[in-house]
């Protein structure tokens, strides 16, 4: 019997969200659960297993699931495994064969497993902007930087399975910002949400420049993102700086694997109105004349609240 | 019949290198012929089409050949191209759709095009020090900087056949280098043997440090080796400069593809005794801590003499 069914599993630091979706994309059944109310890692898939044992009961879909298809920080495709996750709670300072222990209370269904961005890039490429694609780079631009870089239709896993950590490539070689990843400098630290607030809070500091941004205690990437809406020439600015710092960088990347396009995801990813100018002078402007103005700069198309989801999903099929 | 011989060609700007090679990468029959002779392609491929009918019938090989492998700038593989070649005579202004016309010259022999760090890549991955390797980065450390990525077993060639231009990739952001290219800052502006001489000269100005160097009336990356090995402390601190500009955007490269090694070739690899040091040092300072000492970094295991030719070769054996 064809097995028309998988599940997608968008594992985050707080939550973790969990869908049934058919072959067209549809997701016919959600669920959330808590990823930080134990430190025990077996309490926790217990607990995930039961979830989605639940959902897959309510779509009426038991015995037709192909596949789970899992994105966690720290995934590692080629060994199933979850390693050091500084962010969650039972992932710290340990290898968790988190694939096998999974498939192990679904009934043996096979699980595949990787980060977040590269599950998002196959999202893209199964339901998304990247349909028919088979050389692009995701940039996830969230809270952190991420990055799912596709070659010849196939993510990009290099020799360890760990490839694409371009947030964690040099942006700023000389006094730049400490990241959290240890280093300084990284694209991270300018172009996720984190470090659009940062930018803020430092010009807020360093200059007199009116802003209505002054007014707010603590500044969000989306304080910035309203400001700029009201035309606060401060917060335009720092998009403008954001967006540079992404497109000298991209151009790097095109450099290195020419892509067919550079898609952008991720909660920074709506201020494009702000962003896609500066990001697309700064990436023509620094990268070969072969590759000028041939390189898309596209945003994704999956809707925002399944798209974690049908990422992880999209991997079950592949797999 | 099996067809136990192919052949290798490397097509430089003054002259073009060609061998007929056997499977255990042995070059049987060599020769070499002026690349800079004839502004017409028709006369440089009949030449050239001469030139291997001879060296065949030498090695005896005749009807034996199973393919023709081609690095040359600007090559294109999927289209089997030489495009907009500055350094060829015949090449400077134009697509030449190279590999279809020596094909019809050697009575149909498939022939398979790419640029000469692709090339190397091959060469290195078939019979080098990348054998039983799938994921590595070839760097050749010439008069400019090129690369040859390979991943899973494959070189990266991406969307347009034009994938790896590390050598162009931006080392230095503000009030960087010109660079042949037009853009400012590349990596080969600094880490070429063109970038060396060039630093050489920029600091026997800026400084009244005492050189060997000094004494000369044109400075070559060659003299800046010869004087490092007398021990000359500014001709040790150039390269340890260029070392740690190399090394930083390695770790910008490990990050995006996870290779297994980064593997160093050309004529400014022979100073790696002091050239080591400062790329790792540098290297193992700007990755992810989950790389720092684990990527290789290995030099070239070809004879450099045949290196070319095999690089070569070992594409018709791929093909």
């Amino acid at each position: 019997m064809a097995k028309d069914y998988v599940v997608g599993i968008d594992i985050g630091g707080q939550t973790t969200k969990c869908g049934i979706v058919n072959r067209r994309g549809e997701v016919l059944a959600r669920t959330v659960i808590r990823s930080d109310e134990t430190q025990d890692v077996e309490v926790f898939v217990a607990s995930l297993a039961e979830a989605l044992h639940r959902i897959i009961d309510e779509a009426g879909v038991e015995g037709q699931i192909s596949g789970i298809g899992v994105g966690a920080p720290n995934g590692n495709y080629y060994k199933g495994t979850i390693e050091y996750a500084p962010n969650l709670k039972w992932g710290g300072a340990k290898v968790i064969e988190f694939a096998k222990m999974l498939s192990a209370r679904m009934d043996d269904t096979r699980v595949v497993l990787t980060n977040d961005a590269n599950a998002a890039a196959v999202g893209e490429m199964t339901y998304g902007a990247a349909r028919g694609m088979k050389n692009f780079i995701m940039i996830t631009l969230g809270t952190g930087v991420g990055s799912g870089i596709v070659i010849d239709g196939n993510v990009l896993y290099g020799h360890d399975g760990f490839a694409g950590e371009l947030g964690h490539t040099c942006a700023v070689r000389h006094n730049g910002r400490a990241c959290n990843c240890g280093k300084n400098g990284c694209l991270e630290a300018y172009c996720s949400a984190i470090g659009v607030a940062r930018t803020a809070r430092e010009w807020l500091e360093m200059t007199d420049e009116k802003s209505l941004l002054r007014t707010l205690d603590k500044i969000t990437s989306k304080d910035v993102y309203e400001a700029a809406k009201e035309g606060d020439a401060l917060a335009i600015k720092i998009f403008e700086f954001t967006g540079r710092i992404l497109g000298e960088k991209l151009a790097d990347f095109i450099e290195f694997s020419a892509p067919e396009a550079i898609i952008l995801f991720g909660g920074l990813a709506h201020a494009k109105e702000f962003l896609t100018e500066p990001i697309q002078k700064a990436m023509d402007a620094n990268v070969l004349p072969l590759w000028r103005g041939k390189v898309k700069l596209v945003y994704s198309q999956l809707k925002e609240a399944d798209a974690a989801i049908l990422g992880a999903s999209a991997l079950a099929w592949e797999g």
